[in-house]
């Protein structure tokens, strides 16, 4: 186990009919907000109806900023810190799931910085200050509802980045699963491949004595796979999406990393893949995940043994370890193509002729990616390949 | 799943030397330091010295008071409180387990308080302000490192009772696992009983649909069962060690907890036993779990089923889940007795002369206790029996 800091001051307020409070929770924070929001389900489900009650209830003043899409984009998020500048924001809620939020964070640190706010992105430089952030999530995937993280897209260079900084924790997250009823299955399966596999770059690890987090890695997976069925199978399930949700959070708040070596390389390639084809980045990931792992398996086949038993059940073949390794990676894409998500490139029509530029684009911050595997440029090149 | 609010503010600095940065995270907080601290052994083992170092080389002034004994005194935290006060003391730091730093809250409760401290733990008042409070800690066990519980013995009127309130998670613990190399094997067995019951208290419980944090105690409990063998044989084996200590923490920062109602009983049960025997709390649990079980298990046996299912690995017989119920009970008493651990009074020499007292003051405030079966005071007697 490696040395670790861990703190997660994120307030989570977890359950039914909790929308109805974020007033509450918001003037604990702020007096002018910014209502930040993605496009029309919000407001065609009611959600938008009772949040701006909840902000009139408890006298709060706000502007708002619609329009968030899929992998959120540097303009709209420039956008939004000429408008909080201009109205005197002191606080952004973000309603809606991980883009909204992503692009929350991104206007929170542009509030205070002078300079333009991509150069967090591109250059890792430390905010001074940032607008406190709140949320009312409505989409179980990102996880960054109480994570560090915000990916942005930038349209004009085609560069999608990621940054964090513990400042950018939202101060509340309100999870009432009941606002996943209204979600198309489609959105709920890239959520669900999302929030595994923020738990598989943290479970891929080269670190050794990590039993518990280990175990707790585990047990975020294993519960995800077997509620997925579940909350697919009928919208209104609140069990199996409350189970999701809850594990969505867990699965990137900090927890499941603690004393590991974390990896990333898989995000990082399906961030280009998005970038370039603008694809859901949960659908992304269900391609580059067996990719990677037929790319590294080799790398430590106790670990993906490991995956095979724990995950799946499978018996370890203590004499063939690499085919339990396999039969692991099988099982996922299994899993993976049985909640409908695309396991291959062709699976959505993408073919070959943009690999090089995004495994260009993949290393344009640094050389190598990943830790438990380092990948270069060639070696992200072969995982496209595979994932044709 | 139940609505729940979840948030732990109380950060976690992991892993080797952390102990020597305590006063970096100290002066965050404080420039007065009171330095809380049990009888000799962090002066034996250089403990004392290297905080004192810190505090020195951060300018951080301190007075000091040690002398916190197992089942912590009223009357030690209240020196402590007129201390704090003539001294003007801005920050607690407690050095040692889980006894300094229920030592710690109550003289942070009383500090700001103008009534009697005991107030709080006989009343349940609420405080209106309280001091910060930091922790090194030496014992994996309580959890008080970052929980919001305090637990306190009046010698006079032989009363142990807890209290609780989010104000007094500590700002931060430092969580060293070679500090622990010098815990006597005794001293570490305990701790891994109070970390499983910890877990115990929420795993039993009547709540439905919480498949997650189920897994999440699981794994909190078998990491401890299968470290502390370890533990135990070679003190100085840090990856064990930090396996329990970092469980131990989890086991009761209100994690494994969340969306679930949770029991209480035993642990209310055996503060009773150590008030009138004065034993380790470790070693109370130990006797009262298997007595708790064996009084409760019908009330649910699908649950101690999964109990016996999970925690042990037995297979459950659907035809007779009684039978896999009782063996799992049985497992869990062969476990504390391979770790050295008393499983009935009788083993400690305590005998039945204090059974109606201690089911008297174990209903002092409340008729009824637990939660996952209800308890009157017979029950509670009928319990006490089944530990003798």
């Amino acid at each position: 186990m490696l040395n670790f800091e861990y703190d997660n001051k994120t307030k989570i307020i977890f359950g039914k009919g909790t929308e109805n409070e974020v007033g509450n929770y918001t003037k604990l924070y702020g007096k002018k907000v910014l209502l930040h929001y993605g496009r029309n389900s919000i407001k065609k489900y009611g959600l938008y109806d009772k949040v701006v009650a909840s902000l009139k209830a408890n006298n709060i003043d706000y502007v708002e900023l619609g329009g968030v899409q899929a992998n959120p984009r540097l303009k709209l998020a420039k956008a939004g810190i000429e408008l909080t500048k201009k109205e005197n924001v002191d606080f952004i809620l973000a309603v809606g799931g991980g883009s909204v939020i992503d692009s929350a964070k991104a206007i929170a640190l542009g509030h205070y910085y002078d300079g333009d706010v991509w150069d967090f992105y591109l250059k890792g430089i430390r905010p001074e200050k940032v607008l406190p952030v709140g949320v009312v999530l409505t989409i179980p995937a990102a996880g960054s509802e109480s994570s560090t993280a915000t990916v942005i897209s930038d349209e004009e260079t085609g560069l999608k980045r990621g940054y964090g900084d513990v400042s950018l924790r939202p101060k509340f997250a309100i999870l009432n699963p009941e606002l996943t009823y209204t979600l198309p299955n489609y959105q709920t399966s890239c959520g669900v491949v999302d929030i595994i596999g923020h738990v598989i770059e943290r479970y891929m690890t080269n670190t050794t004595d990590v039993e518990l987090t280990d175990r707790l890695c585990e047990s975020v997976i294993t519960t995800v796979i077997n509620n997925a069925p579940k909350a697919l199978n009928d919208n209104t399930d609140y069990a199996s999406r409350a189970e999701i949700m809850w594990a969505g959070a867990l699965a990137h708040n900090g927890l499941v990393g603690t004393g590991r070596e974390e990896d990333w390389a898989s995000h990082g390639m399906e961030h280009q893949l998005s970038a370039v084809y603008d694809i859901a980045h949960g659908a992304g990931l269900a391609i580059m995940y067996p990719a990677w792992m037929k790319f590294v398996y080799k790398h430590d086949l106790n670990r993906f043994a490991l995956f095979a038993n724990k995950i799946f059940g499978l018996e370890i073949n203590n004499s063939n370890l690499e085919e339990t390794a396999l039969k692991g990676i099988a099982k996922l894409e299994e899993f993976y193509k049985s909640i409908d998500m695309p396991i291959r490139m062709s699976d959505i029509n993408i073919t070959d002729e943009n690999i090089n530029i995004m495994a260009e684009k993949a290393t344009h911050t640094s050389d190598i990616i990943g830790s438990f595997v380092k990948l270069n440029k060639q070696d992200i090149i072969n995982i496209y390949k595979l994932a044709l």
